[in-house]
């Protein structure tokens, strides 16, 4: 059994983070945040669950009574305030947090939380607590690295078998393909699917297609980006894995071809830049050079990727204006994308991670444009 | 085909109820709210996409390019304004904005982008939008109930898999049962797989415990309560199921069947009390009544219900203080739990509609204590 993560060295850095800030108060909701700070992942739903961090105080959990059992104890890091149903959670919160000047919130902390502490702690400047926790969670430990590879073992295996053509496309729908996909990747291990696309002919030409009832049919691409969360220990937080890879039903026609092999030479530029030291928005422009050198450079219309971990797409961004070097243990996706609308697209996607010996690509399943048969 | 939701309709009734709470502008974001006003359900992701409807002027979707293709335009009821990865999507909201005195956002907005409107709409008064809407997505039309009765059926499936002994359970552990109960769920025909509880003897006494390692053993309970969004046609949004039951690995003592008939009686009591003009929170007596004339009252820790639609939870919240009078349409969960920690514990679940002919009662599926062979 491994050792649980250092959640009280984790806190300590973000009242450091809040020192250096001079940010008084910080809260942290559902989202990625609470799992890496104390391991416990809130339920997304509009029960309030909040850990209120005084940069000076103790931590204190506020949560739902029906979920204080859900939660793993870790004495000496944060105490436990229970709500009941009848009880108002916005009051404990702001009976925690004393009068502080500047109060900073995580990300996906639900607004109606937001406007309902609005007025409970009036004169507050209010900034984003991914100021504090984002660059924390952007460098992985070695634990975290061996979770996201585990997780992109398991998402290998579920491309493998796409590869394979064990998973039925011509004559099925998208969605049936996409609920496929989700089926294996929880059969490969994951706890949760965070999202399955599947987009066949020109609907590959939209990156983030949501799969529909279109029939898949001979001669066309059929591009697949999937991901989920594979669980750590019990009690630890879970941590994503996230793949895209383009199957062709038949022989691809040239022009697909061509356009393939220059996604795939760009794909390879920037994990091939993805180093320690690296700014990420040149890790972006390895990719986007060799697009534009073949013409497609108003065809790859977003970024070249996102940091992931517990979260799909946090810290750091990989994207044309972020001069932050890479550090150590960033965790990464590099997935550029060539989309021809009406026609078709194709995107090629690994997980990295940057290491003091260079770049350590996550996902190592089949690269090429796959034939699988109409 | 059944024709689209009324969406210019829904935004109307938006904008009337935004003039009878002096409110200038309503932003949406992620979350049921877009599904509901305009089809549209946008990705939990960290890039910006927010309807904002200002309540005298064109509503505008404001949405990241690589998205724009996922959109079914509707001409007449909002406008697209796409944005590109190098630009700054809250300098687009706040252009279309103007000057607002009173903002209201949706619930699950992300608390980042609320944190940077609020210097870019200095000295508004921020409110929830849920109070605008909240009352509209109560209220379900026929197509949405036909839509949750559809999911409740599929959820159905399930549990009568469970029930049947077709999934196995001794010898498992909950983190697979809870697997195999999301693969069901997919393959009775939901796209997403909400959750998935597996409570194993003591840990049925945690509400919403987290499926973990424990191997389910004979002789004990097993409370799943499960759940997914289920599709109506292309591009319109997806409904949810929910439900829970109860089985037992062998035959369960008396002081447990004890219990769980009090609990059948005490759900079987709040369905029938769910009818048109019954105020929310005398529903959850009714529940309640039973269980605490039972001896168990301090055991039963959390409200009846809640809504559902497009969303898990939404109006109208089945709880004490809600002295809101039910509607017709309003659709909700019925689930008493008593909960005896350390020991064991119990909830059973359905969704209920209330209608001028009474409650409808969504799941059918065996409301008994099951024994599944050990």
């Amino acid at each position: 059994m491994q050792s649980s993560p250092d959640y009280a060295g984790r806190l300590d850095r973000v009242r450091q983070a809040m020192a250096g800030r001079g940010v008084d108060l910080a809260l942290f909701s559902v989202g990625a945040d609470l799992p890496y700070l104390i391991g416990y992942d809130a339920m997304n739903l509009p029960r309030l669950t909040m850990l209120v961090v005084p940069r000076d105080g103790d931590a204190t959990l506020v949560i739902p009574n029906l979920e204080v059992a859900r939660v793993v104890e870790r004495p000496g890091v944060f105490g436990i305030r229970g709500w009941a149903e009848t009880e108002d959670p916005i009051d404990i919160v702001a009976g925690l947090s004393g009068s502080p000047s500047s109060v900073a919130v995580g990300d996906q902390t639900w607004a109606r939380n937001v406007v309902d502490l609005l007025g409970r702690l009036p004169g507050a400047r209010w900034s984003r607590a991914t100021e504090l926790v984002g660059p924390l969670r952007a460098r992985k430990d070695p634990a975290e690295v061996e979770a996201l590879r585990t997780a992109a073992q398991a998402a290998d295996r579920v491309a493998a078998q796409l590869h394979a053509g064990e998973i039925p496309l011509v004559g099925h729908t998208e969605a049936e393909v996409s609920a496929e996909l989700s089926r294996r990747l929880l059969a490969e291990g994951h706890t949760h699917v965070n999202f399955a696309i599947v987009a066949a002919g020109p609907h590959a030409a939209s990156p983030h297609h949501e799969a529909g009832a279109t029939v898949i049919r001979p001669g066309e691409v059929v591009l697949c980006d999937f991901g989920g969360s594979f669980p750590m220990a019990d009690g630890e937080p879970g941590y994503c894995s996230d793949i895209t890879r383009c199957v062709y039903t038949g022989e691809p026609p040239g022009e697909f071809a061509e356009l393939y092999a220059v996604l795939w030479e760009a794909q390879s530029a920037a994990v091939a830049a993805g180093t320690v030291g690296t700014p990420a928005e040149e890790v972006d422009g390895a990719a986007r050079r060799v697009i534009t050198a073949a013409g497609f450079g108003d065809r790859f219309i977003h970024r070249t990727g996102h940091g992931i971990g517990i979260f799909e797409h946090e810290d750091p961004y990989i994207v044309a204006g972020n001069g932050v070097p890479l550090e150590g243990g960033n965790a990464f996706s590099i997935e550029p994308g060539i989309y021809l609308p009406g026609r078709f697209g194709a995107r090629l996607e690994d997980i990295v991670v940057a290491t003091d010996d260079g770049p350590d690509p996550l996902n190592v399943v089949e690269h090429g444009l796959v034939v699988v048969e109409a």
